[in-house]
């Protein structure tokens, strides 16, 4: 009890300086320049004033998940104008980031979750959490049917009904086999905290086995053989946290074995980590090559079987079979069944993803949203809302419009169509206007539409990555919480086909930068700007920002002293 | 790499001043007058010199096990003499104390593990460790029958034979259920590590199950009904955690289910740690009372079904049934298979439990070693050899003892047969020749047998403990280190039955005190000399010793801050 007194006093001396917050991390870490990725806002937490009673009935909010998206739409929502309920298999949030770290124990699996009931009580609200699974969204009655995670015997199914008045779906995506045989069965995946512990043991499996007096030398091989099947940041990361445990601490503790240790890296296209500028991808595969790393690109798997991984060279057609102990399978995410049969539902069956529009309410179903790696904005494309641009901004009566008129309707194009100001970044077009001036005397409909015409190249999907579900999430809750003062005061772009405005700015993705550790204190990162950083030196701006991204100072300071302790004594290779 | 670089440094300095250990240990705990307790060595390894060549095959060693006893024994063995191999199904030690500790998320499994390769590598040396369990001893052909302990998919059974010179049996036991029907497939134990684990999140999914819409109010009540069966240390030591979690961390994050929760503790005897000190019960059953734990003693479980604990009254006769939603076994130990088989080969098949003379050899079995939970020192009575006593301490030709005669084996006789001592201590006698004194005239062998008769009656089992174990490994590891030296100059007590002396004196147990920690930051201990400490002060007791005692640097750092984490931000609730 005294433990929660101390623990208060100190939040809220946080709360009253939330700066301290930031300054406490970054000394913790040590990484004293790089406070600007340091954003975290844990102690600003709302008060509410207790036995404050709603005037009216609150509208009932249901959110599925407790991931990124689900958690930072919790943190940032005012729960006092609605009636909240969560339902997650996971009654924690998870640090997914540092998942990969979890499978060498540089860091330990309770250092990177938080229980969720725990995050929402620290906003002052209680929200009603339950730990099920959402087996069915009925969206027509606004009822969801869901049933109890958990695998006991505490008797009964565990199965209910729940209602809504706003259903806010965040159930992230599940890994993408892309049907190959074997890969269920046989695979073992990165995505969530449970992956990562097994991954864990199965490492240390493996080295057990073959340390076994039973065994074979060629099979032993073929058990110490770690294939790796996707070059994206998930599966070089975790490839280079095992190629570190293996030097720095296997080594020393199976010392007859761990020499015949082997990674594979298997990857479709031509290089790993090809969602980042060049220059990253050529330092990883010339850090890999380096560390012995077998890097197989371009070369795709067919099929896993118990001890083999069929593969297909993309270029030559050629096959062969590689004989492994371990298999990880990191290439890529697909949309949940229930999110699946959710789609056939509103007359999405067609499309691969969920959609949502621009301010993520679900297409062709009212007070539905879907944030994170369970969605895509379908973004509008300008061509299909041309004629009702070009009539909205022109207030004269004659077929034309002039420039002047149509300066006053930019800034709502710009926002309402993000491609624009892409598409003026890379056809180096000053602003605007300027696209109008190829085009002599007034401008009709005609030229309106060929000025436009390419502007929707430039749309883009955005990575589903926890940077977007954060930032989705916290957009969400802030609509949330000034819905109805919106309501009456809307501040979003003009509404072009038909009159007045949005009521909230759309979603718009501020990109902060992205990191790629590579193992051995090297990390590689892509910042705003195009800007590279490489080495040992970002592998501190990576603690640094990690540490200072936590949800929690429990799980800062847990990770921080996983770090440490992984520095001073080595990783723990018990098999629990 | 540099990582170890700077322990290795630190090691050193440990090494050169073993003193300092204590110091650290005491001033991070902050229970500086607790030393006495505190006797680790953990640094002060055996560095063999590289490449020093063995000058005839050494003895081929295998130990079972990675518990205390077998742990206590590879730490202080000198390996140099003999090719040391271990099977065991977990490749680390644990620190069990803990467990309780565990269950709650007071400390965390990975704070209490260290991995057997890592003990040993400390100790200068390598050893082969397999990751298996063994099936079967056969003792006439000295081989040993294993199975790798993994249920993986990398191939082979992963089943081999090993052979050896020399078998050190430290398999510990397993839980008796004494037959009671539904015990092993509807209760929790409390053993190893993974039960812990597997407890924590139990307790975990039965708030969260008691949180769901569709549950009834009388299941919630039976669900967060928590029934421990056994009121021995670890059962008391459960029920207490138990207590402390749901007050100070379940009833904030749960506040609506938290007050249903319920725990009672079922006892068959009449008190609650009725192996401790009187005070010690009465302080934790009142301590109980007050916490409103429902203690029921006198009450024997007769069948645990999915849902209903069924218990009898001894006194009364009485049935009765009551609702759970979990259910943890606590109540005792039983052998092995493996050890029930072993004994009945070696002609043990009538025995309980595998019996070892004073020296840890197995009985009827030669060169083989038992210590620990899974084998008990069978005593030798002074009865069984008292006409061999009488005979080497005469050393006229009459058929009398003289006093003097007498006195020059009663070093012999104390050391051979333990039971003297507790004899004299029990009956207040001074010393053994005033045994004596109550005959008159010239001792004759049938005055000596009646002087002695009652001897026998104060022959009492060890507990089976840690500390036990732990002393026995010690124990046998220094045998073992000077077998050859011994063999030429023995240092045991005289041979009564035939003629010289023991190579070893024989085992002897030092009690240094046990606790039981009570919740609340309450403790009691039973110190040697009937000393008895109950309450806060003891608590800190209890952490100056534990952490003093545990295995490594890492765990210990690791405890510490678990501790300290727990007293600053609560318990984690996250379920995985």
């Amino acid at each position: 009890m005294r433990g929660y007194t101390f623990y208060a006093k100190v939040s809220r001396v946080f709360q009253t300086y939330p700066s301290l917050s930031k300054l406490l991390v970054v000394s913790t870490v040590g990484g004293g320049s790089l406070l600007a990725f340091s954003d975290d806002r844990p102690f600003q937490t709302v008060l509410n004033d207790a036995g404050q009673k709603p005037e009216c009935k609150k509208k009932k909010v249901v959110v599925l998940g407790t991931g990124w998206a689900a958690t930072s739409f919790l943190k940032n929502l005012k729960s006092d104008s609605y009636e909240v309920q969560v339902v997650s298999p996971r009654n924690y949030f998870a640090f997914t980031p540092l998942l990969p770290s979890v499978t060498s124990g540089t860091v330990e699996a309770r250092s990177v979750v938080e229980p969720i009931r725990n995050i929402v009580r620290k906003r002052g609200y209680q929200i009603d959490f339950m730990e099920a699974e959402c087996l069915k969204i009925d969206a027509s009655k606004k009822i969801l049917h869901c049933k109890s995670a958990q695998v006991t015997n505490l008797g009964g199914k565990g199965e209910f009904i729940m209602d809504y008045d706003i259903l806010i779906i965040a159930v992230g995506a599940q890994v993408n086999t892309f049907n190959t045989p074997g890969v269920s069965e046989y695979a073992h995946f990165l995505k969530e905290v449970e992956d990562a512990q097994k991954l864990r043991n199965t490492v240390i499996d493996c080295f057990e086995r073959a340390s076994l007096p039973s065994v074979s030398d060629e099979e032993r091989k073929r058990i110490l053989h770690f294939v790796v099947v996707g070059g994206g940041p998930v599966g070089v990361e975790f490839a280079a946290e095992l190629h570190d445990i293996v030097v720095q601490d296997i080594s020393k503790l199976y010392p007859s074995v761990s020499n015949l240790a082997k990674i594979t890296l298997l990857e479709a296209g031509d290089h790993i980590l090809n969602m980042y500028d060049k220059r990253i991808s050529q330092f990883a595969e010339t850090k890999f090559q380096r560390d012995g790393i077998d890097l197989k690109t371009g070369s795709m798997v067919t099929k896993v079987s118990e001890k083999d991984v069929s593969t297909k060279d993309r270029a030559t057609g050629q096959c062969s079979t590689l004989p492994y102990g371990l298999v990880v399978w990191s290439t890529g995410i697909a949309p949940r069944p229930v999110i699946l049969d959710f789609m056939k539902q509103i007359g999405q069956g067609s499309r691969r993803v969920l959609a949502t529009d621009e301010w993520l309410r679900v297409e062709g179903c009212d007070n539905v949203y879907a944030l994170g790696d369970c969605a895509t904005i379908n973004q509008r494309k300008v061509m299909e809302d041309i004629s009702a641009i070009f009539g909205q901004a022109k207030t004269n009566d004659t077929g034309h419009l002039n420039k002047q008129e149509f300066r006053e309707v930019i800034g709502d194009i710009t926002e309402r169509y993000p491609q624009v100001e892409l598409y003026l970044k890379k056809s180096k077009v000053k602003n605007m206007v300027a696209l109008l001036d190829n085009y002599e005397g007034e401008i009709d409909i005609e030229k309106f539409e060929k000025a436009l015409s390419e502007v929707d190249t430039q749309m883009k999907n955005l990575p589903a990555t926890a940077q977007v579900a954060a930032q989705q999430g916290e957009y969400l809750a802030k609509c949330f919480n000034r819905m109805e003062k919106c309501e009456m005061y809307p501040e979003g772009p003009r509404r072009f086909r038909t009159s007045g405005q949005h009521r909230f700015h759309p979603f718009r993705y501020k990109h902060f930068g992205q990191f790629a550790p590579l193992g051995g204190e090297q990390t590689a990162a892509q910042l705003p700007g195009d800007w590279v950083s490489i080495g040992h030196s970002t592998q501190w701006l990576w603690y640094s920002v990690y540490a200072s991204k936590l949800v929690s100072w429990r799980t800062r300071m847990l990770v921080v002293s996983d770090w440490f302790r992984r520095y001073t004594f080595g990783r723990d290779t018990s098999r629990i």
